[in-house]
C-alpha cells in the first residue's frame, strides 16, 4: 500500500513543489490549506483548483486566526508592504502560524494513519520567519510522537522539509522537472480578485528573483 | 503592570480552576476556547458565561476538528460511551487536540505580549490522553520558544499546569478554597441541550468521584 503523506499546502509556488517532491518520493499526498481568515480568500480558490488539476484529496480547515490579528496577512487593518531589504521580520509574520499549520496536520495525519508530513519552509529566500528555522522543524517533530496515540504506540512522525536549503531558482528548476505549470501556482500577498499578483510585495519579489535566476520565463500573472 | 496569561478553558472543573489559580498568582487571564465544531456548542456558551461571572477576557476561536474528525468529541457520528475501567485511550480523544490548543494560544500569546500559558492538563484522573503528559508540555515550551519572533528575541514562553499532579478532588478543594461555583462548570462530553450532564460519561465519572472523595457535595446539574 502507498504510504500516506499530509502536504501544508498554500496554493503557492513552494508548497506546490513540496507536493510534487512527495508524489515523487512515492507518498499518496492529502494537501491541507488553513482558512485563517484575511486576506487569503483567492489563495484558497486557486489552491483548490490546482488540487483538483494534481487530482489530490484536499481539506480547508477554518482557523479564526483573524480574530487574533497580530499580522497583516490575518488583519484587514494592517497593510502588507513592498520588499525592503532588511533583518528584521515583517509584518506578514502570523504569530505562531506553522505551529498551528503543523498541529492540524498531526491530527489529521493521524486520523488517516500517515506518519509524514510535509512543508514547504525554506531558509534561504524566507523573510526571517522563526518557524521556518530547522530547529524548529526538529521540536516539532519531537512534540509530535509525544502528543499522539500513534507516537505512544511507536509510530513516529517526519516532518519533510526538501525545500528547506533550497533557494527559490532550485525550487523552481526542481518544480520545472517534476512537470508543475507554475502559472497555476499563487504567491502573493495581496492579490487582485483575479488572483493576480502585486509584484512588490516579499512573497513577490523572491519569487520573481528566482525565475530570474534559474533562468526561467516567469508565467506568473501580475496585475 | 499585571503579568497577561493566556488560560486554556474549556469551561469544565479543571480548566475553571486553572483561571483562579492564575490569578492567585497574580495574572491578568485570557481564556481562550476552541470551536471544534462537534458536540460542544452548549459548553462554549456555559464558557463564555463563566468568562462574563470571572471578568475576564475570553475568546473563542474556531477550528474545523470536525472536518478531520477521529475523535467522539468531533465526530457526531461517533458515539461518546459510558466510563469502562480500561488502559486504552478513549475515542474521546481528539488527534493532536492539546498541540492545536497550545498552538493557538502561543499565536495569541504573542500578540498580547504574554509569556505564560495555562493548561488544566492532568495525569492522574484523566483518560490516559497522550498530550496531557509532563514530557509532552516540557516539549511543547521548547518549541514555543523556537516557533516566535517574542522567542527569538530572548523571551522565554512558559507552559503552567497546575493541576498536573492532583487527583480530581485536590482539584476541587483548592477550587472550593479559591471561590469557585463548579455548579456554573460543565464537564460533560454529551450534555443536553440545556447544558445537563449525563452522569456517565468518563469526564463525568472523574467528576463524580472527584466530589465524592472530597467530601464536597456534587452541585453538577445531571438530567
Amino acid at each position: 500500500m502507498q504510504k500516506k503523506a499530509v502536504i501544508l499546502f498554500s496554493g503557492g509556488l513552494d508548497s506546490t513543489t513540496c507536493i510534487a517532491l512527495a508524489q515523487e518520493r512515492g507518498f499518496e499526498c492529502f494537501a491541507l490549506s488553513l482558512d485563517y481568515g484575511g486576506r487569503q480568500q483567492v489563495e484558497l480558490t486557486k489552491a483548490k483548483q490546482l488540487t483538483q488539476q494534481l487530482g489530490i484529496a484536499h481539506k480547508i480547515i477554518p482557523v479564526g486566526l483573524n480574530l487574533i490579528g497580530g499580522s497583516a496577512l490575518t488583519d484587514n487593518e494592517i497593510a502588507v508592504h513592498d520588499f525592503k531589504e532588511s533583518q528584521a521580520i515583517p509584518n506578514t509574520y502570523v504569530p505562531a502560524r506553522n505551529t498551528v499549520f503543523l498541529s492540524i496536520a498531526l491530527g489529521w495525519a493521524e486520523v488517516l494513519g500517515a506518519y509524514d508530513i510535509f512543508i514547504g519552509a525554506n531558509i534561504l529566500d524566507y523573510s526571517g520567519y522563526p518557524d521556518c528555522r530547522p530547529e524548529y522543524l526538529e521540536a516539532f517533530e519531537k512534540l509530535a510522537d509525544l502528543a499522539t496515540r500513534a507516537g505512544m504506540e511507536g509510530k513516529h512522525f517526519k516532518v519533510h522539509a526538501p525545500l528547506l536549503k533550497l533557494n527559490k531558482a532550485e525550487i523552481i528548476r526542481e518544480g520545472i522537472r517534476l512537470g508543475i505549470d507554475y502559472s497555476q501556482t499563487m504567491t502573493c500577498y495581496r492579490p487582485d480578485q483575479d488572483g493576480k499578483a502585486c509584484g512588490n510585495c516579499d512573497s513577490c519579489t523572491f519569487r520573481k528573483k528566482g525565475f530570474e535566476e534559474a533562468g526561467i520565463q516567469d508565467p506568473t500573472h501580475y496585475f
